[in-house]
């Protein structure tokens, strides 16, 4: 019998998502029959770049796990918990510490770029932990022995030194830990936020997951179109339109006559985004009845990140166990 | 009702001790019953400079807890742990390094000598741990809260930095951490080797703690005396004598007779070096004897040191839920 692969993935609790998280969590859905998967709410790395919304951890997380459990994360088939639960991370952390040379870290390339970003606006992140992240991160994916953990492009250095601290522990000691692969999410649509910029909670242009039809409108009414379209007639590029954007991901099937309208005048931006809006609320519905109906189920969450802790807790157990016999044994 | 102080110190686990440890060992039993004291086997910091004694950590471990229980530590008034047992060290040190710039730990003076010292003896330790080695040494009293650390001089910068931690965490946060006090042990009697250079295993120049009498004959046959004294009636110089550095801590009464026979060359080193050798023998023998009765107990040390774990990690789980609230409540 083969067994079934493991995945780590995570999110920084930051409350409710929004559609540019869409692709990442159908595709946590898709990976969940094929692997075993656990979901991690990734709390200790909320603190490692400030402060400032550690009070907001808790909350932030209960709306989180209300989408991702909403849009089909399902707690009987996946080990949805909480790093700080789980304090092996930290032990692994700290043994893999002791293996990593300081240049390693120092050369992962979003380092000097976030400190020196961060420093711009004000933020000193200059710190130990800072420096260590991407190792907290290795410590994550190793703890559960995860082979496979699906990331965006810009993350592939950070699985590349994790796949190099599991080769330095297993040379020192013994093969305790598989060198995961990065999954790289074909299917990532990179939407843009209602004004055209990237989707940011910090850059209010987002359109959240649970959003309520009277929202959705809102945020369709805001989108940025063709500014060269004075009046109704006029032909339009979709090309430079938000609202298109946004019909190609969840309108595909009408898309071709959107554009060929668009471009012969033949259809206003208001009856576009009416379109559009129609078919958000259509599709963004029924994941909002589940959220409601979540939330409404007083600490039903709770619950599932108290179990998920516990199953999470015993697999790092497990390695943490092989870990100690393979260092001091 | 005053409560009593904390203290944590604790020893990497290097096996079976030898004389050099018996002043900072007498402190600590002056210690117990004025304080409350955790004595700590640190096997986390016995791989923060290399794996190599990792596999001798355990037998270590026993050896070493044969000689604090035989020199009167007691597992009755004193807790007894190992740091490893208790992984809220490894979640204290995490917490701690977001709010530790990098600059205060690459400042603190041992770290750039020892780099530069171990690297010339071949050993590179230019690890991220190792360079966080004083922040966890900060988690590691910190944990339970010890508002006082008995150490050397040459520790005093890593104090510092503990309160340094403490004073930040408390700023940012809210008061959580008392900041310890460093107790300078004034009785510290630096004892050299039988060659004259420092007590160190490394050097095996040392005389056990446990060592019989046989041992004791021999070590001290070893001792380096006046190299200008040929003839046992040659006068003497006890200040360049090696025995006599011993004669004046364990045969403190005799000094001035040795002294004043030496310089007029009435004795000679070989009865110089009996009369030391039966003085260590007689203090040297009731820790020997209660040293040997408890390694005779088969288990006994495992299950003081279980008993210790629990305790310090009930101590240090309060700790933790009170950072939890401070940082996330
Ligand atoms: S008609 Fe639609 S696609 Fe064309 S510019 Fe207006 S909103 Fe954009
Ligand atoms: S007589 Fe004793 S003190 Fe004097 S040199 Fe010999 S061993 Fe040392």
């Amino acid at each position: 019998m083969a067994t079934k692969g493991i995945i780590l993935s995570g999110m920084r609790p930051t409350g409710r998502l929004h559609l540019g998280h869409q692709s990442v969590l159908n595709n946590w859905v898709r990976l969940q029959d094929e692997y075993n998967c656990f979901f991690m709410v990734a709390d200790w790395h909320a603190i490692t770049t400030g402060w400032e919304e550690a009070k907001e951890v808790y909350p932030n997380t209960i709306e989180m796990v209300a989408d991702w459990l909403a849009t089909g994360i399902d707690p009987e088939k996946s080990v949805i918990f909480r790093q700080s639960s789980v304090l092996e991370h930290a032990e692994l952390h700290l043994m893999f510490s002791m293996v990593t040379p300081l240049s390693w870290l120092e050369r992962v390339p979003t380092y000097k770029d976030q400190v020196q970003k961060l420093g711009e606006m004000g933020k000193d992140i200059n710190t130990y932990g800072f420096l260590g992240y991407p190792l907290l991160q290795a410590a994550d994916i190793l703890v559960y022995r995860a082979n496979a953990v699906p990331v965006g492009e810009d993350q592939l250095p950070h699985i590349e030194l994790t796949r190099e601290v599991a080769r330095r522990f297993n040379y020192q000691f013994k093969s305790v830990f598989p060198e995961p692969q990065g999954i790289i999410n074909k299917e990532v649509a990179v939407l843009p936020g209602v004004d055209g910029a990237k989707m940011s909670k910090s850059y209010h242009n987002y359109i959240s997951i649970g959003a309520n039809a009277e929202e959705i409108k809102k945020n369709v009414n805001q989108m940025v179109t063709d500014p060269a379209r004075i009046r109704k007639t006029d032909p339009g590029n979709p090309q430079v339109c938000v609202v298109h954007k946004f019909h190609r991901l969840y309108n595909a099937d009408l898309l071709e006559g959107i554009e060929t309208e668009c471009k012969a005048g033949s259809i206003g931006c208001v009856a576009c985004k009416k379109q559009l809006a129609s078919s958000l609320e259509d599709q963004l519905s029924p994941i909002r009845e589940r959220r409601e109906q979540i939330l409404t189920k007083k600490g039903y969450i709770d619950e599932i990140l108290r179990a998920g802790d516990e199953k999470a807790r015993a697999a790092a157990r497990q390695t943490m166990e092989e870990v100690r016999a393979a260092i001091f044994g």
